[in-house]
């Protein structure tokens, strides 16, 4: 039976599309959106299609901008010799988040997944390439998720990025995470947090 | 900073306002919105412009609707003798679900929350006493969450309900949920269900 009307029904569908979201979460949100005025919900709905509408990725990096070439690759005060590679615009918030990064990036547009048939040719890869040939890039910094997908993501890159002799390829550290306990961690994050331990100056 | 596009953080900032969603969901939710394909953007802004032009309060018994009268209210099948009062539309889908409830509903819109300075005012009241003063009603259920503000809500239209003599004012069971252990339950429901206990035929 249709407890809702067809229009309302029609909202749940679309909500309950988006991450997290399943039936119930859309169902509330559809009545929330009812509950809150007229210009609000038609400011609400203009917002979603400008932002489609506008919203392009950066010829150079890969990264969303309004623009042609975004906000930090326009940015002549980065070090353009530098590029950190994520997966999404997840990984330049919280590289930016820490206010030390001031290089560039290029953004994978997603991971190698072999099961669900990505491959490397479906990521943002080629024009990484073609950057570091023709820029002075000195440096290449992996930081993405430290999962399978992740890091067979990296060997892949690794692999088209030997024959630029002279480009220092580096990846974000593994360890264990800032405030946490030691015991919540697997023995492979161990391996990997002895094998990268850091002499103590005292 | 600003990490993403100005319109990108205008859609975090309409979505964030929905109910349980967060900064982070809303992120999600909008890169989300950004990889689907622009028909799919755009029928999901257009339904909910919709939904909000379309749906209006039922005028009998509140219920959302996209006619004047309800499907329910409009149902000739229905025993309108008695009326289940509920809270939101949640109500009328946790009791039409039961399928064994065939009555009619009244939608409160809401509760008496005298911390927000929600008074019975606020909430759709005087129609349910028009209802009752004029359609041949014998008995309302009380079927709204067994809340502080819920059974104040009671209390204060349980009062208003006095003057008709033969109505019969009845509420939903309290008691420990089916298929729960009862050791989950605190003492004021179970000093409930005590009261309320049935007698068992062996």
């Amino acid at each position: 039976m249709n407890y809702y009307t067809n229009s309302i029904d029609e909202v749940i569908h679309y909500l309950s599309k988006l991450p997290t979201i399943g039936r119930k979460s859309a169902t509330k949100m559809a009545l929330k959106i009812l509950e809150m005025d007229d210009e609000f919900v038609v400011n609400f709905a203009k917002s979603i299609i400008n932002m489609k509408k506008n919203t392009h990725h950066c010829k150079i990096c890969g990264n969303l901008t309004e623009n042609e070439i975004c906000n930090i690759c326009s940015d002549e005060k980065r070090d353009k010799s530098t590029i950190a590679i994520v997966e999404d615009i997840f990984g330049i918030v919280s590289l930016e988040k820490t206010k030390i990064y001031r290089g560039m990036y290029h953004v994978l547009n997603g991971l190698v997944v072999p099961r669900d048939g990505i491959t490397l040719d479906d990521l943002n890869v080629s024009s990484l390439i073609s950057r570091i040939e023709k820029e002075n890039v000195k440096e290449v910094i992996f930081a993405i998720s430290q999962t399978i997908d992740g890091e067979l993501t990296e060997l892949y890159i690794i692999d088209l990025l030997k024959k630029f002799k002279d480009l220092k390829i580096s990846k974000i550290a593994n360890g264990i995470p800032i405030g946490r306990s030691v015991e919540n961690y697997d023995e492979l994050t161990f391996i990997r947090a002895l094998e990268d331990r850091k002499e103590v100056e005292y």
